[in-house]
């Protein structure tokens, strides 16, 4: 089990030869889950929230409500690091010690810059599309009201400030005589059946939006 | 979607009076999941990396090789926060505004303490059992030199340390008129078929432990 608790420290310029097929791989990651931890100093401590985020090129949008006190710790520019991590399987070896997890992982250091204007009406935006899309074509656009009780950020995706691991593999070869079965139990996420909510309007059918997400329920592809 | 990112911040005392029964809901988050996310300060800066966990009783144990740089950079009692949080659906609302997450989180703040001797070896046992429970029967126990050769520390859940945070409903009745469809998307991880290692003995049935796995997939509860 030692790969997950191994991933390396975030050093700045690990790797820099392997940048360019890497930074594929972060954004592969960061696209592939919903919800990251956020964390950042207070009073020399560390302070972590989970928040739910989307990748845009080079940015890192996350939002929040003005009068709540999540996103208002980091908003003043202190440094803050935006960790993603997906488990795909148990790897089975033939002893524990050598058991592990098949995982991605990501680690994007930097400070949030505060969004406004048209940027931050296309930020929350951007954000509903990650989570459902295709929804914003579906409901009302967002008023300038809630606009102005939503805080957006964006946390800038720059070289030698990130990591991603990903382990996708059996365990090592035994190197010991063993009868024990070895292999890889995956792992994953799925969207159940839509449930409609008691005060949802009759006739209103399930949207498009809603309906696609099924289409993401695929089987965990078959190791070679 | 604002719930997520309106996680209270982590008050020390915040709710005292509601602890007794807060505290299962921690410990149920906290059996949920397999991964966490673990932050400390370095040099003035927050530096995080998922991890493997396992409560036990009052504790939180983690571990990691000896060789690797993960685990030491927060050995040296130097404050932590462990963060869980789980994804539990999407809550479509009739507006992008009020649509949200059904999410579970926790958060555990401490210093790690090392362990040592006894306590080192069952919360290495500890660990694998809460990753494939049965698991350690199946196989030879660990050897003195692979204990030597990992790092296991607990993190003390301590009163007035931690947070725990469910939401679990629909969105707000909406207070404006709206044909939009409204309603939840149960999200949940689920275990795929074992994929067998081709090394593996080729006599060696999948063991028990693996095959109780499937049981754990169970669909998400339909809402009242």
């Amino acid at each position: 089990m030692s790969d997950l608790t191994t991933f390396p420290p975030q050093r700045v310029g690990r790797h820099p030869e392997r940048a360019s097929s890497e930074r594929d791989a972060l954004d592969a990651v960061l696209d592939a889950s919903l919800v990251g931890t956020l964390s950042t100093v207070v009073d020399g401590r560390p302070w972590v929230v989970p928040m739910l985020y989307a990748r845009v090129g080079d940015r890192i949008l996350v939002h929040g409500s003005t009068g709540a006190g999540a996103l208002r710790a980091v908003a003043a520019g202190s440094p803050v690091a935006l960790c993603v991590a997906l488990i795909d399987g148990l790897v089975v070896a033939h002893t524990t010690f050598e058991s592990s997890a098949n995982y991605r992982s990501a680690v994007v250091s930097g400070r949030l810059e505060p969004l406004t204007g048209a940027e931050q009406e296309a930020a929350l935006d951007h954000l509903s599309e990650r989570i459902l899309p295709g929804r914003t074509d579906e409901v009302r656009p967002t008023t300038k009201k809630e606009r102005s009780a939503t805080l957006a950020m964006a946390l800038p995706i720059v070289d030698g400030q990130w990591t991603v691991k990903v382990r996708d593999d059996w365990s090592s070869v035994p190197e010991e005589e063993s009868d024990a079965w070895v292999g890889v139990v995956p792992i994953r996420t799925v969207f159940d059946p839509p449930q409609t909510a008691p005060f949802s309007p009759p006739d209103a059918p399930v949207p498009a939006s809603v309906r696609a997400l099924a289409e993401r329920n695929v089987p965990s592809p078959v190791r070679p």
